[in-house]
């Protein structure tokens, strides 16, 4: 049996191409004992793909030339070669990019299709789920009561940011974004104020959205927007540095936040955190968000393209922002 | 009675200048029900006094133009109107920068001079020590094992911080600091490496001292040695944000650091600080400080200017970096 997988092509410098990846059709190989072949559903893009795509030693090893990339997907088991899994199961994984993955047992996780949708494990349940989740409430280790600034807050990791801020009780919630359309969304899920970050001076937007200041930044975005919210940052303020997905395609490093040394004064804490280290929250994320949804508390929305050619396409139209909520790649 | 002080004349921009400083002769108040008449002995010139010459709501409010600066400093009680304190008692306080200080029963500590000098109580065993341990042992948690950095390592704060942390038992502690005097000086304290940051690629430097990298920075510069500790932090490395130095200053502020989005994949942690927080440390620390003083585990050095009238200049001295250990001002 064939099956297509995407490949990286070269490296890029600054914004990726289409040309810095290929399709490739390969002969897909016989699971063996503790493997199960699965066929995908539908494949995740996020943002961290695009640190991988550099050859810099990172918390994750850089994807190989020549070689498929790799990233969460659902699909359906079609052989095991396991006694925990059944032929119909369906399940979550890593090795995306590709029509057809050979998944060790370990690395594949069993989901409900009856409690959310597949796409849902690699969005609001998933990944970018348990990141927001586990950044407000452990990172940033929010109470009640506070203030919560996001960034990139119409994307999948910054919309379940602020609802989840909401949910537990802070007392304001403001998003950025970057479009009127996004910023409309917002306002529909329950921000309590939110801004288009293209619009005039940020600062000045981000004193209309929260007057009184801002106790916690959920930052996806790093750069200027981070600088600013040191500024509007009340005494002993957090920052959860998530991402910083203004510099990802940066040719150079960029020089916010000028500001740092308010940290002092402020007694300001930023941490930067990676979902990976939070598995132990997991289970209590998965049966309070799954509540949340149950009730209609929870809103999520996905922007979907079509087809494993549309992946590269998918992963730099979501580094541009033209994704409203998690972006996917249905196969 | 009368007694000298020292005024704010002007507010500088950028470095100050001993014309920003005047002096004045006025009449000593009568201490009151629960006031003290205080003949000050020595008093300190901090870093963070320079953030108060601006006109700029901070963590403590500025100093008034035509009014007396303020301060740590140590003097005599010469008369009392507290039922807790005596003629001849010695007290800290925070009425520096003039000969006699009227002080509240409330805002005067007794020390102890036989445990230590007077000037002790300003660095070592006083706020900057506690500065030190607070910052090594709380904000940044140090384990022992773990290999520690600290800028202007040659000052009242930044050497206590390294020792403290040999002390505790870190694996190796690095200093850097800006002069071949002072790099001599951090050797013969104890320090496992340390560097003059104004030789040659600070990156480089750091490098050599601490080749497997470092898992805390004690920093009292920001600016650029931030930038380059962001760098060769390890793994849930991280940052007591102590001080900015480099910056009080500064026309504009600077650029550094540009890599703070390497705090995500690091997990890395920074944390502005003030030591006013950690009063609760603050018996704790006197107690273990004192053993260690007494054991000769503990070094420390101070720079002494003459007389009321050098405080201006002491100041500026100690902001030029041309102080070795705690800069003072005796009376």
């Amino acid at each position: 049996m064939k099956g297509r997988e995407i490949h990286l092509a070269s490296r890029p410098l600054g914004w990726p191409s289409e040309e810095d990846f290929c399709m490739a059709e390969v002969v897909v190989a016989e699971p063996q004992a503790g493997e199960l072949l699965v066929r995908n559903q539908v494949m995740s893009v996020d943002p961290y793909m695009r640190g991988r795509m550099n050859e810099i030693p990172s918390y994750v090893p850089p994807f190989e030339i020549g070689r498929p990339l790799e990233g969460g997907a659902v699909g359906t088991v079609i052989e095991s070669g396991s006694a925990l899994f059944a032929p119909g199961d369906v399940v979550l994984h890593n090795a995306g990019w590709r029509e057809y993955a050979v998944v060790a047992q370990d690395a594949a996780t069993r989901v409900d299709p009856g409690l959310a949708p597949p796409s849902a494990y690699l969005g609001v349940l998933g990944m970018p789920g348990l990141t927001a989740y586990a950044g407000i409430l452990d990172v940033a280790a929010m109470r009640p009561g506070e203030v919560v600034f996001v960034s990139a807050a119409a994307g999948a990791v910054g919309s379940a940011a602020g609802q989840i801020a909401r949910l537990r009780g802070a007392a304001r919630v403001v998003g950025s974004a970057g479009s009127p359309e996004k910023v409309a969304y917002l306002r529909g899920i329950g921000f309590d104020a939110a801004f288009d970050y293209h619009d005039g001076a940020l600062r000045r937007s981000l004193r209309t959205a929260a007057p009184d200041g801002i106790d916690i930044y959920f930052d996806n975005v790093g750069g200027r927007q981070l600088e600013v919210a040191i500024g509007a940052m009340r005494p002993h303020g957090r920052v959860a540095m998530c991402g910083a997905i203004s510099m990802y395609n940066a040719d150079e490093p960029p020089a916010a936040p000028r500001n740092l040394a308010l940290s002092m004064g402020k007694r300001l804490t930023l941490r930067g955190f990676l979902a990976g280290d939070f598995a132990h929250l997991r289970d209590q994320f998965i049966a309070e968000a799954a509540a949340w949804l149950r009730e209609g508390e929870l809103q999520y929305r996905e922007t979907v393209a079509e087809g494993l050619q549309a992946a590269p396409r998918a992963l730099l139209d979501m580094m541009r922002g033209h994704n409203l909520g998690k972006m996917l790649v249905r196969l």
